[in-house]
């Protein structure tokens, strides 16, 4: 290991350079006229593979391409599949960015650009890190398949098309994803579940149209009114969710994840600030970090009806409608929430207004058990890449993509993120820390060691 | 009389085309950019009653500009003030009108268009009574002045200042508006007591900026749960509403008014197929015309918060508003009642989120005694008119400036509207039935008959 480790001591600045020649590409999967610039990424990516000697292809969808690159298979030795995604975000709103999104340059020890962090720099770590394996002739102690799509940030159908398609030679003992986060520089984290989701677009209908709220207001009833006082009564006073059976399925927080959850770096003052609210309200009985990690929740993401310009108009409105969407926890099913939803409000909806639920878009939440010896060598090789103590954390964001490779593949994923709080993802000036990004490359190293090993 | 109402008679299709052409001015008051249409919509105003040879002004207010035209002042002649508003309600949702709202249309006997019905086409026809007076040199037994302003739908402050600045030139023996209903074509009415009015908006602000709905929800409170708490209990289930003191001068209905609202011709099945409901709701204990006539209501005229797009967001928005009008009966004070609601949604908002309670326009409910000579008086105009006998009537909706001539010119009103239940005013399809129209001509031709010698 020493030869691998000193490689990637030796080539730091080459990697930073390779980082920001791919940060260049603008793939910015959402919007069409970056199509070519996705497809030119791919094929840059496809000559890096191919460069370090992997079996590489450039694989066509029905949307953008993904890139595979795999070690030769050996019989006898594990194999994993590392993923990554080589799209970004719309760099939009592009004056709030102090440099431009995709001209990256680095400052005090960062590299800032769009996709620095989410998620170019993350997967870069492990090529890197496999790099360093084959360069200085180090044995792989296992076979790996590097799967790079480019459709993560639009929620593409692709990916799983693909895993359906490829289940054979995709087929691999865990599949290893960094595009996470880790809590500070100096805090390498496990995250060992996510919560899911489950959305839903809530429609009341009242009157044909906006009736005159003085010739017909009293005796025909308000859809918004009744839209109020259904979502009104999902939350009790205490911040518990009042529909019947949405917890039935909550695998309770253990003590021994609760004292986990206490021991993470928190300071309610500064999380307030962070935010900007005088109070914070959650499920009484929990701190903030359970609540946010490991609790599920209803929130309402949007509220429509009547008249919303300047002044007032003074009508009953012919609808209203509410988008929602609930983060899951372990073992909650969305379809089974969205069924209890659907009859707590038809329940509760009065015969005078018309009800619309349209189910949305659903993703089940995750869960690997931090004791199974997968996560367990993951964590030994977090605590020698970063020689600390390392974290096991929920996240209460939900990755789709991790449900698709246990269901199609039969696969765990072990989360192994890199990007830090203030990374900016999704926002402008994003950005990646350069230390964060060599000690990623050590854990990747050490990953296949304690992987082949456990 | 008889030359005034074959003048009427024979000028129908004149009076229908001078209506369309004041239809087509988009005088929405409430939307800045038509400022210069209103302006330009008072300009002809002017024109056309000069031209009727009525001493006429536009007069420039902070607002939108008024416009007066009188007949000249003759000792021992009773005077009366005709009042109407040029100015209209938005139009939108532009996309369900069949016709577009300022290119007027006549179809089966209606005329569509926004302002056909409120207010434009109820007091044309008093201006062409007046015509027909004038044109045929009929001696009119009342001297006349017509009172025409453009902030009625805003319920501006510049007619308030007027009526003040103009105390003495505007002292009148009654007010006449046709800004009201009549329950059929056939059923002619006066509307002798009006519901008030009191408007707020909400505002209830969270985080300082749309959270993402996994990384921070749970522990942050989302202001659009919290608007629906606070709105959903405002009415218990029995559709009484619920905050304190709100019932405490409501002066009840007499038994008498009781019978006579009873008499009106109602069919459940029809009112509910008219507004396309399959069930109505109201105030328990009162029936579906009290509830739209005599009794207080709080509506929610429009909701905004979050993501209203396409799709999906997975957001805990940052704020989240609603806007309110509250209808009010005979004695309830807007002032009274607005400190009443600020004083229960504050008491019930929590502090996790900041609240801006921003009170609107108000409107005192109004009352006049159906015994009133000038009321019976009215009575009988309606009476020769439609050809029918007339009902009383308690109307749901509110006319402002009806407390503002008690309140300045200690004048009462007689309230003779001539708008159909179906008219669609403040909604999409405003239409004026052109038979009401020739009608109400007829009325105010006799009103001044039947005035003069009560």
């Amino acid at each position: 290991m020493r030869a691998v480790l000193e490689y990637l001591e030796a080539h730091q600045q080459q990697f930073i350079e390779e980082l920001k020649a791919y940060v260049r590409f603008p793939t910015v999967s959402a919007q069409s006229r970056h199509r070519e610039d996705m497809l030119r990424c791919a094929q840059w990516l496809v000559e890096q593979l191919r460069h370090l000697g992997l079996q590489t292809q450039l694989h066509e969808t029905a949307g953008h391409p993904i890139v595979l690159g795999s070690t030769p298979r050996r019989k006898g030795r594990r194999h994993f599949l590392v993923y990554g995604h080589y799209d970004v975000q719309p760099p939009e709103p592009l004056e709030l960015w102090q440099t431009p999104p995709f001209d990256p340059s680095v400052r005090g020890g960062v590299l800032y650009g769009r996709g620095a962090s989410d998620n170019k720099g993350q997967h870069w770590a492990h090529v890197k890190a496999l790099e360093a394996y084959l360069r200085t002739g180090t044995e792989l102690p296992c076979d790996l398949t590097f799967l790079i799509e480019g459709e993560e940030e639009v929620g593409g159908p692709s990916l799983e098309t693909f895993l359906k398609r490829h289940r054979t030679r995709l087929r691999c003992d865990a599949v290893v994803v960094s595009d996470t986060g880790l809590p500070g520089r100096d805090l390498p984290a496990l995250t060992y579940s996510l919560r899911g989701l489950a959305a839903f677009e809530l429609e009341l209908i009242g009157p044909n149209r906006d009736l005159h709220s003085g010739i017909f207001g009293g005796s025909v009833h308000n859809p918004a009114v009744v839209l109020c006082q259904l979502l009104g009564r999902v939350h009790d006073a205490r911040g518990r969710i009042t529909i019947p059976g949405f917890y039935d399925d909550v695998q309770p927080l253990s003590r021994k994840e609760r004292q986990r959850l206490r021991r993470l770096p928190f300071s309610e003052r500064s999380y307030r600030r962070l935010v900007g609210v005088s109070a914070l309200f959650g499920e009484a009985g929990y701190t903030p970090n359970e609540q946010r990690m490991a609790r599920p929740t209803f929130e309402i993401n949007g509220l429509t009806s009547g008249y919303q310009g300047e002044g007032s108009k003074t009508i009953i409105p012919s609808s209203a409608a509410a988008k929602v969407t609930m983060r899951l926890v372990p073992n909650q099913q969305p379809q089974k929430i969205l069924q209890r939803v659907e009859a707590f409000l038809e329940k509760h909806c009065p015969r005078s207004v018309r009800m619309n639920f349209r189910p949305g878009h659903g993703c089940s939440p995750y869960w690997l058990d931090p004791d199974h010896p997968d996560a367990q060598a993951a964590l030994r090789a977090l605590r020698r890449a970063f020689d600390r103590e390392p974290l096991l954390l929920r996240e209460g964001g939900s990755i789709p993509i991790v449900n698709r490779f246990k269901e199609v593949l039969g696969a765990e994923t072990l989360l192994l993120g890199l990007a830090l709080p203030d990374d900016n993802a999704h926002a402008p000036n994003e950005k990646f820390d350069l230390e964060v990004f060599a000690r990623g490359q050590h854990m990747s190293a050490w990953l296949w060691q304690e992987l082949a090993t456990r």
